[in-house]
């Protein structure tokens, strides 16, 4: 299975390219759009985001994201193995969290092909190397490091992600020690899920891949409370 | 087949990742996305919309829909039998427009586990139902009645969806006898296609799915009209 | 396979009811949506789009394209062949470009059902050709001519498309000799991909489909330069 992750939208003619690229080279093998929405630009902001929704994939899964302003750049073309999956992508960070969590068994530096187009390695350079893993060949690659971002935190204390119900996903880890959080000078505390609250005040709760995330019952949160992507919050208590 | 209908939209990762778990859990199937633009938090209005777009399934279709702002309180999760079709989703009147046309034949109330998400029933209860149905296999479930909203009228005079194109797709049913609606102040006639008006004049016509929908030729009607969901309209003759 | 070219768009029920139709008419044909944000009502600027992104198709490849403001109505629907593939749709210019790179070897009106919709031939009318086609099946369709549009420039210099990262696709090639372009009352020059260029400058670079793009590095190059579908363009050298 090749899982795929990007900033391409759904409304471009992109992933439509990276999918006939795949059925070209890998026509029995199952693409899953996971997520096409992660935020345009932001690398940092997407490696949270990338690592909450890889935490469940089946095994010996491919994953394809693409975040990747630097495309056609100096930063290198990656793929790297941890616990049974393969990864590929860019090496901007956009792996930094799974990494993190999973640690890296092997990672290598992809060959750009002549042909490539400069701004379009999802469809010439990463979608031919996810296919071929996902068939269990080899790919025209050297052993190669990581680059690591040590600098950035665990867990990232914004506005990762705003959902078309007005949802807004944060960088923060839903334990349940954390009783009450503030952001955009409001106060929320938690509830378990959206029909708790009272229709139309904000909450936070747990959401369904383990992070904090701001709510409101039949109403849009990040609309009540003027949120906006990469927004800073705090856990008070 | 296993064919989806929710107001998960398509720009976030919900879809996708009720797609992982069907890919998972039954492999063979394929998913149609039939519509992911379902109404957020109207299921009234989805109803309706749920009707139209399931009147031509294949038999045997397993029809996983969700419009579901009560997710993880106190509505049932259900999976119900008609007409040799299978309907999986929430308890809370989405799926009663399919029953007044169809009949209930059976229905089972699901078993929530214990590690389900109280927010994404969606993937972590109706998937895995809808894939075992689609499977032949027996749920865990036991009998219990679909809950019935007998107050809510057969047809419903109110703007459902408007489209990308600025076309507002209505409850009620386009019946030849019906020649002329009033809406937002307006009288408009009735028309077989687009093109059949002069380019920018509002008028409706029967919709592939059988609905009155409100149109102009090459120009948004409901940019024109200034019309909203759920405005309300009548027949005038 | 057979793939799909829309002015449908993905957050609409369209897409949905024409695949459904494919899944029961070619169950075991692959269909890949290449691009359903073809601009609406805008046949002549989608026939640029559609040659652009037909050119490295599969061959057999099955392409059904509709931009279809007249459906219904006088223009024929039609399947045609060339280069060993067919293309699917109306027959009302949104395949000149293609014709005139590959040259038409034979085209057929289809015949219309009664039961189809007069709004959505999609649906009825070319999505059971295209499923017949990939199943190597014979037409309910007769001989007749392609309509051609001799008027309509080679290139078109217009802006045909603006992605979600404000990347505005025009109608021109991106000759190598080509290096600076006029838009907005601006000059661009060329840059070979995105991070070449200083940090919210446009620029203009060849796209991976072999067209002149204006984009602007970590920015929307639309938004900084106001640019709408549509506005003209000049190669200054």
């Amino acid at each position: 299975m090749i899982v795929l992750l990007t900033d391409f939208g759904v409304a471009d003619p992109y992933v439509g390219q990276v999918h006939l690229r795949l059925a070209e080279a890998a026509p029995a093998v199952r693409v899953v759009d996971l997520f096409h929405g992660l935020p345009s630009f932001a690398v940092q902001a997407s490696a949270y985001l990338v690592d909450a929704y890889c935490q469940r994939l089946p095994p010996r899964a491919v994953v394809m994201a693409v975040v990747d302003p630097g495309v056609g750049g100096l930063r290198q073309a990656i793929a790297w193995r941890a616990g049974g999956r393969c990864y590929v992508g860019p090496d901007n960070g956009l792996f930094e969290m799974v990494a993190r969590r999973e640690g890296v068994e092997s990672c290598q530096a992809l060959a750009v092909p002549e042909h490539a187009a400069p701004s379009f390695h999802g469809r010439d350079v990463f979608a031919p190397a996810a296919a071929a893993l996902a068939r269990g060949l080899a790919l025209n690659a050297q052993e190669a490091p990581l680059t690591r971002f040590p600098d950035w935190p665990d867990e990232w204390a914004r506005v990762l992600f705003i959902d078309h119900y007005g949802n807004a996903v944060t960088g923060l880890k839903a334990h349940p020690s954390r009783h009450e959080i503030e952001v955009a000078d409001r106060r929320l505390r938690r509830a378990r899920t959206f029909s708790e609250g009272p229709r139309g005040e904000p909450f936070f709760y747990e959401n369904a891949n383990g992070l904090i995330e701001i709510a409101a019952y039949e109403a849009s949160a990040a609309g009540i409370l003027g949120l906006r992507l990469a927004d800073p919050l705090r856990v008070l208590g």
